[in-house]
């Protein structure tokens, strides 16, 4: 255990030099030769000393930091999600740090521990993994992927949408567009959601009496636009190709829209295309992206919120499950 | 100053129950009065506690963590900075938080001290003010917009790129595709950065004996694809009609390419278009952008490698100015 601390007195007495030149060392200015610079540089470091100017000059509490776990801060639902929740927390007096596991479930876990180490006041998670622990010690709030303990832990609060509904309203759609081959494309990673997505299309696909089938289900390792742009490479030249397609995320789907416009694939005339999510971007390509809209700005501010209120010492032992609602707009 | 590091024994003193009810309600498990765990919550909070299984549990130090400050993570151009500088300090055994400002000044020296008090071992600053004040105290390197104490300050690193050519190289493109009215939008905000690309511009246009003037020069308040949008309305509303436009960042471009898919008007047959950065998306959007790149991987890769040489107690006192390079798409 690395002592906290230490003076700059003993800084010097450990490093067998004077407390001026322990100073002129921290501050990088004035004499001092290479060798005492070095010493003096391995007691700092040893002992995790920081100069005391700057312990006198804090004016924030770290207790007043969320950390804020993304699995991939690159995509615009996560980055949006991200900003709310700093926005909303600002207001209130508090700070967020972002932490992005780029989907490594061992980051997520490496983050947790950090931020357990900065002494944060609470965590807002959104992990790529519904296996994982719930966090202990420190107020936590899960967002958008529900881990399984969810249901059966009783200290813990999950925001996320109906993702039944998502995967059916999807599905529906392109049915009443006329459509009889509709493939979906799922994350393999966030299982619980996905699950939940093709649920609701395949209750959509029975209901209206249209064929479904397992050659009609896609999976991708990753949720980027490289991901969707490949997958749909595949689904287009498999040899029954579908005449709608059901993607478990804008991001995917944008990745579609190049493919199908370097192949001179007309949408909605030669295939239609359905997105979930509603990121910013989704309403400014070309085609604009017809989807099934998250409230993911609500999730933010409803985790913001509840992060809050548990920091108070308040319990937030809740689960809100917000609803889905299909946007028009040019692919089907 | 709050007390840290008090004993469960105190807590349970203090709010005048057990030990074994203290670690109950910390656990949040058990039975215990709504009145104790409020008393104990109580004493918690004003004591700063954090259970001690925590602190056995650390495995990082948070002198390894890196925080990262962005001035706008729903842009790609920093979310991939960040992703980036994240990905290769994991590799040296450091962990990055981001810290998003949404271009605030404010919120960005909110969030040097919130850095400082949480105690991390180094600063990556990518500020949206070329005012500001060396962060000291804390190893920090700086990216992108280039601080003016950075010429004088003899203890800083700043990595970025060549805005002159930038500019010099977007304009000679349009030029050269036969374009005699060339606007360009410039975000009011980072001056620096700015000034040289329009410089840049200016000079391009010089050399090959096309008209300039204060008329062609925008200015948007914010870097999105919103303001984007809007800038171009203005422009193409105006009087005087540009054939071309060079936009001083790849999301403003892509609002523009939005609004001209709505006016139908086609791009490059009434107007060409020029982007900067080179963010994923620019290839995927339809036109696929014309942009001038930076390498801002590059950025995260060498600012990741100078702060770990400054925590390590070495000095790195350079600037990298990156050069950039014109890449051909549709939209020329």
């Amino acid at each position: 255990m690395k002592k906290e601390n230490i003076s700059i007195k003993e800084i010097a007495r450990l490093a067998g030099t004077s407390v001026a030149t322990v100073s002129r060392v921290i501050n990088q200015n004035g004499r001092f030769s290479e060798e005492t610079g070095q010493r003096v540089r391995e007691v700092i470091e040893a002992y995790n000393y920081r100069p005391n100017e700057l312990a006198r000059s804090l004016r924030v509490d770290k207790a007043q930091v969320v950390g804020v776990i993304v699995p991939d801060i690159t995509n615009e639902f996560f980055s949006y999600i991200a900003r709310k929740i700093e926005t909303d927390l600002l207001e209130k007096g508090y700070m967020a740090v972002i932490c992005d596991t780029n989907e490594s479930m061992e980051r997520e876990k490496q983050y947790i521990e950090t931020l357990k180490a900065m002494r944060v006041g609470g965590i807002i998670y959104v992990s790529g993994d519904q296996k994982i622990e719930p966090i202990r010690g420190i107020p936590a709030v899960y967002i958008d992927r529900k881990p399984e303990f969810v249901n059966g832990d009783r200290g813990s609060c999950f925001i996320g949408g109906d993702n039944y509904q998502g995967g059916y309203l999807a599905a529906q759609r392109l049915i009443r567009a006329g459509r009889k081959r509709i493939a979906i494309v799922l994350h393999a990673r966030t299982i619980a959601t996905q699950e939940k997505r093709l649920n609701g299309y395949r209750q959509a696909l029975y209901d209206y009496g249209i064929p479904g089938g397992e050659e009609l289900i896609y999976q991708v390792e990753n949720v980027d636009m490289d991901h969707g742009f490949r997958i749909t490479k595949e689904i287009w030249e498999s040899p029954e190709r579908p005449d709608a397609i059901f993607y478990s995320s804008d991001i995917l789907a944008i990745g579609a829209l190049q493919y199908f416009h370097e192949r001179g694939v007309k949408i909605p005339r030669d295939v239609s295309i359905v997105g979930i999510d509603d990121i910013p971007l989704s309403a400014r390509v070309t085609p604009a992206l017809t989807t099934v809209r998250q409230d993911y700005l609500k999730y933010g501010s409803l985790a913001s919120n509840a992060v809050v209120k548990m920091m108070k010492g308040d319990q937030e032992k809740r689960t809100y499950i917000l609803s889905m609602e299909l946007i028009e707009r040019e692919t089907v």
